[in-house]
């Protein structure tokens, strides 16, 4: 690994985090919430850090597979680790430990909290909790992929290790164009959310932060009721509709809007992910009504749909308290949280491509059993699936099972009960929110040990890296023929 | 698939297993417990019900692969059934399906059971409980492997679908003597047993009976408090040192009993299995220490050992109700649940063997993404592991989490609540015997609805014969192709 390398662009994206750290001030500003200087001290601080950096350690054009892993998983760490001091500054969270989480929780779209009273925050601050969500949404390395190029790098193993899910196509060749297109898909989105919501009698900065938490599949609400808050159909029509936006490749977004509305019915995950949803609702629905836990069959409908689409996404918005639902619904919610959104969506979950192709595989085997010497191969869409994409995916699983049990064996260590504790794991290594018994959807992450946070802060950044990225960095070979950082003033040499 | 040819082996097991029938027959007149009808009866029925199989369908010595497949799927189903008789003719267990739950329960090693008092039942059908786990223990298919051949059949592909777990060497080259020489150690351990637990003042009735559920790691005791009835360190001792044995791979202990003792600790396995029982001890000794559960250090030591070692065997005996242990014991128990035992062992779960290949090879994916050119080959002790095990292994997990979703929705759809459901599926699908909350090890099976014991049966069934036999029953493949039945009269054409 060429440290050197790898600490200048780390210190290249503090300068660019310092930046967005300044975008809650005229907010601060408008609402005179006095949190102006907690917002310009962080940007400061970022600002000292980035420079230092930059500073210090040569750019490296030679930067390679490693580097990239590297820069991946670090940069999500600083970056949540200056994202916390406002937080912390504010004295809107006074441990430095549970606002490290509320801004992994923000970067990583998770959207578990450790608040439990959300409505007393400043704007400002609710601000900035929902630009966390918006800057990590679509991975803040693809939100720099646009970016980085100009500081130095065009690295096709960046997006390799970045882009959620196995990518099954590319946009355009070349790295920067897919990463601004991508960007401007994001953005339009946004704004058109926005705009819908403005329209349904949202004010601005409601309307605003609920996009930002929405097309990041993230969670943050700006009330303790989530978008219960709303009893309005039509504002829960506009999240649930992109809710499942933001869960679907942003690929097939970027063909629909160049007119080739087909994209979405010839893409084989979306139909599975389109027919998930249609499945789930309706089952969930009809167990509601047979248990009669609604007297409005209209008002069931929209319940088990948004609760559906929020889980499965990984959004963990709330209008309905889905533990008082009958075990079934409540079963397959949770199956649900599982599976999650598609790769090259903001979603998290283990994706619903990974789900297809490890069922395909398994069936193909058992095809084989039947007729030994008949060769099976797994096939998406037309394509023939390569060896080397199957193995990834299978492997994905294993070290999967192994951070959920590594993770829930450790969190129950610290005492916490056997339900909540390993359903805070799910919660956070899926990167949906909240979890059950004591980390329910009424209730946060506050009360948890200090150290059972910094566990669930490992899962966050785990889980949205999709996993590889940071168990790379445990195994020793990663670590081996690691080059001694260069500084900038023997560089020459 | 040779139909005529399945169904006349299928009569044969029957005409077997009606012989069974009788061995409670002596219990029942020695303590004069009015059983012997219900027994003969049954085994009258089974009698009638084989050799009509056998009169009407022909021997046929040409079987292939499905063939082995459907054997030993259907004929676990058919001696469950049969072997369920006994319960209900007597008014035992007044539902059929309770019986058959109960049955299929004791035949799968599995010991959940039905039952609110366990000491009402007459002896002679506690005798029949135990005897049904013995069967089953080993198998009740490596039992009549070396009983079939001399029916007419003889095949390697039925070793293949039913010994216990990814078998890594075989004993001898012919099949029938590999079946004779397990049988034989596995009736060494049993006759041991019993004298060892004669020896410390259990009587013959209780020594056989536990014996029989021990080297079956199967759990069903005759008393309510399991385990626990008697106070005696020497009984559980002997209990925990073949609960232990059962749970190794029985190629092990012939090698032992040729003499080679080096034999388990040259075996990969069996290190790591020895290595996962120490560990979780101590870590488990050390918490209820730190937690004072216990005042006395040595019962605490023998509490926490005997609890791993018949969970991770899955045997489901009980000394120490852990349900008051502190959070992390309780994980780490549920998490030995899923391991199981070591192929060829009676042992349930995933197996030691699978979890160890699926995690080495999770490693050499990570390596291989840094050293993108180096071919990995994944080893077990000296030998390369082929790429046919390593993707079997890798299909059964997903075959695993297929079956674990499905079975848990199944049963929470009838209306069992979240934490009875899915531990209920894991408690059968991994052959252990109680769940958590309304099947803990205090509760038993028999309050929930018959729809769901008909979902954990098949969970018992599909965890004992390894997933893979009843799984490719439900393959379109599978039943292509399959001849019509030719009766005896047909057959001459």
């Amino acid at each position: 690994m060429k440290v050197a390398g790898v600490l200048n662009i780390l210190g290249k994206l503090l300068l660019l985090l310092s930046l967005m750290l300044l975008t809650p001030v005229p907010f601060s500003i408008y609402y005179h919430d006095g949190m102006i200087s907690s917002f310009v001290f962080s940007s400061i601080l970022g600002l000292l850090m980035g420079t230092g950096l930059v500073a210090l350690f040569p750019p490296d054009n030679d930067l390679g597979f490693k580097d990239g892993f590297a820069i991946v998983a670090f940069s999500w760490l600083i970056i949540a680790l200056l994202g916390a001091l406002p937080y912390r500054i504010s004295g809107a969270i006074p441990s430095y430990v549970d606002a490290f989480f509320e801004s992994m929780s923000g970067f990583t779209t998770t959207g578990s909290t450790i608040l439990s009273d959300i409505e007393v925050l400043p704007r400002s601050m609710l601000f900035w909790r929902a630009m966390t969500h918006w800057l990590g949404g679509m991975g803040i390395i693809v939100l720099t992929l646009a970016i980085l190029p100009f500081l130095g790098i065009g690295g096709m193993q960046l997006f390799q290790a970045e882009v959620p899910g196995p990518t099954k196509d590319r946009l355009t060749p070349r790295i920067q164009d897919t990463a601004r297109i991508l960007w401007s898909v994001y953005l339009l989105m946004t704004i058109v959310e926005t705009l819908l919501l403005m329209l349904g009698g949202v004010d601005f900065f409601n309307a605003l932060t609920h996009s930002f938490a929405t097309l990041a599949t993230g969670g943050f609400s700006t009330f303790n009721s989530s978008i219960a808050h709303y009893d309005s159909t039509y504002i829960h029509l506009v999240i649930i509709v992109f809710m499942f936006l933001a869960g679907a490749n942003f690929s097939l977004h970027f063909r629909a809007l160049g007119g080739n509305l087909r994209a979405y019915w010839e893409d084989e995950e979306f139909r599975l992910y389109a027919c998930i949803v249609l499945v789930s609702t309706i089952a969930i629905f009809m167990v509601n009504a047979g248990a009669v836990i609604y007297k409005d069959n209209l008002l069931n409908l929209r319940d088990s749909l948004f609760q559906v689409v929020s889980i499965m996404t990984t959004t963990g918005f709330g209008t309905a308290d889905f533990d008082l639902w009958p075990p079934f619904a409540k079963m397959l919610l949770v199956t649900l949280m599982f599976v999650g959104g598609c790769a090259g969506s903001t979603g998290g979950g283990i994706k619903v491509v990974r789900c297809l192709l490890f069922f395909k595989y398994a069936r193909s085997q058992l095809k084989r059993l039947v007729h030994p010497r008949q060769v099976e191969t797994i096939k998406m869409g037309n394509m023939k699936v390569p060896q080397d994409v199957m193995i990834g995916i299978l492997s994905f699983f294993a070290i999967y099972i192994a951070v959920f049990i590594g993770a829930s064996l450790a969190v129950t260590a610290m005492g916490v009960d056997i339900v909540t504790g390993p359903t805070a794991v799910v919660a956070t290594l899926n990167n949906i929110g909240p979890g059950l018994h004591l980390v329910g959807p009424s209730r946060n992450f506050g009360h948890l040990p200090s150290m059972a946070k910094l566990v669930l802060i490992f899962c966050m950044l785990a889980g949205r890296l999709e996993l590889y990225t940071v168990a790379i960095l445990f195994t020793p070979e990663f670590w081996k023929m690691t080059r001694k950082p260069k500084f900038r003033w023997s560089a020459k040499k």
